[in-house]
């Protein structure tokens, strides 16, 4: 039986789940809005966020509180630290789901991307969802090898992030400079997205196993 | 007299503020470099960054140590938590400063920026060194006060952001793809390095009054 500190713990790894839960939802329905210039799914995505925010609130407070009560350590104090760590990188994978929709909605009825660029952008956003399902999967499961996995899956993102560059600069393409603006900051939020599930898996690797990414892979 | 884990806390405080004057001097380099396009320079600041990630590496070993030895309370609980983020926050502006950096490097001997772009640029550097400049101090007199004020400096960051995408829309300029994207990613990662400072400065907020800067200002 758990006594009722690992009890708390286990609701911070549950929220943390949920977290990446509705990230995941975020980014697949910003996607979704980007590629159909989805006006109304793009306003889900910017209203929906304050729930991200409500839940990375409620952690940081159980956290602070949790410590001044209990003086945990060893397994339970990197959980304790780990879970601040996570709960920011996915507040901000949050966020910037949010910024995608709000190009959407600035750029609507038009579309931001212009057709040659859209398979590329959906699969930016499939990788995205792979991500974070499998950073929520490791959390929940405490599945450090899964975790180092997600270095790779990083890598395929990169890839099409400077595919997305290669394609704007084709000479034989005339973007207009609004579309440029649009499309890079697009590819960014995509890639900044990744990075913080990478940094989430990372986290759950320190917290099993004591020692940092970099130590282990070097 | 200052017990041996209140000098270890000293210590801490020390090499976030260490941290504060490296990635100023990053961001300070960067910019020069980049408005002159000083191919030498660029290449200082990208090297240099290694230092920067050394600290935070170090800062966070302190931490966990520190938290696994003693079992810190109240504000002492708070100035550990916090400089994790701090810390963070801090590599973070490093590699931005990195960034822009790199984008000197890619485009030498050619300028990324267009001259009627000089000046907002020149005055983005200035704020974001201003805002590191303050964060600095901010952590090491843990002047909740003072870091209070760097949400209106952001303000000025925000402002010339606009104005940069402003100046790129304008009908009568004429850029290519590729200086359109130069500009937009740079002007993203100033505006980011910002945002980094002025959470470093919430962090103080919350370190020496306990409550968050929201709370505080709603």
């Amino acid at each position: 039986m758990r006594d009722a500190f690992h009890e708390e713990l286990d609701s911070l790894t549950d929220r943390l789940v949920e977290m990446t839960r509705l990230v995941r939802s975020a980014i697949s329905r910003a996607t979704t809005a980007l590629l159909d210039a989805d006006l109304q799914l793009a306003e889900s995505v910017i209203s929906r966020d304050e729930e991200v925010n409500q839940i990375h609130a409620e952690i940081e407070t159980s956290i602070f509180e949790l410590m001044a009560r209990q003086q945990p350590v060893a397994v339970d104090l990197r959980m304790v630290i780990t879970a601040l760590r996570m709960g920011n990188d996915l507040e901000r994978m949050g966020d910037l789901a949010e910024h995608v929709a709000k190009i959407t909605r600035l750029r609507h009825p038009d579309s931001a991307i212009p057709p040659e660029l859209r398979s590329t952008i959906l699969e930016m956003g499939q990788i995205a969802e792979r991500l974070v399902t499998k950073a929520g999967s490791c959390i929940a499961a405490r599945d450090a090898e899964a975790a180092l996995e997600l270095e790779h899956d990083d890598d395929a993102m990169d890839k099409l992030h400077r595919r997305l560059f290669r394609v704007l600069l084709a000479k034989d393409s005339k973007y207009g400079t609004e579309q440029a603006i649009d499309v890079t900051l697009i590819g960014r939020y995509y890639e900044r997205y990744a990075d913080h599930a990478v940094s989430v898996a990372r986290d759950v690797v320190y917290l099993v196993t004591g020692s940092r990414v970099q130590d282990l892979t070097s």
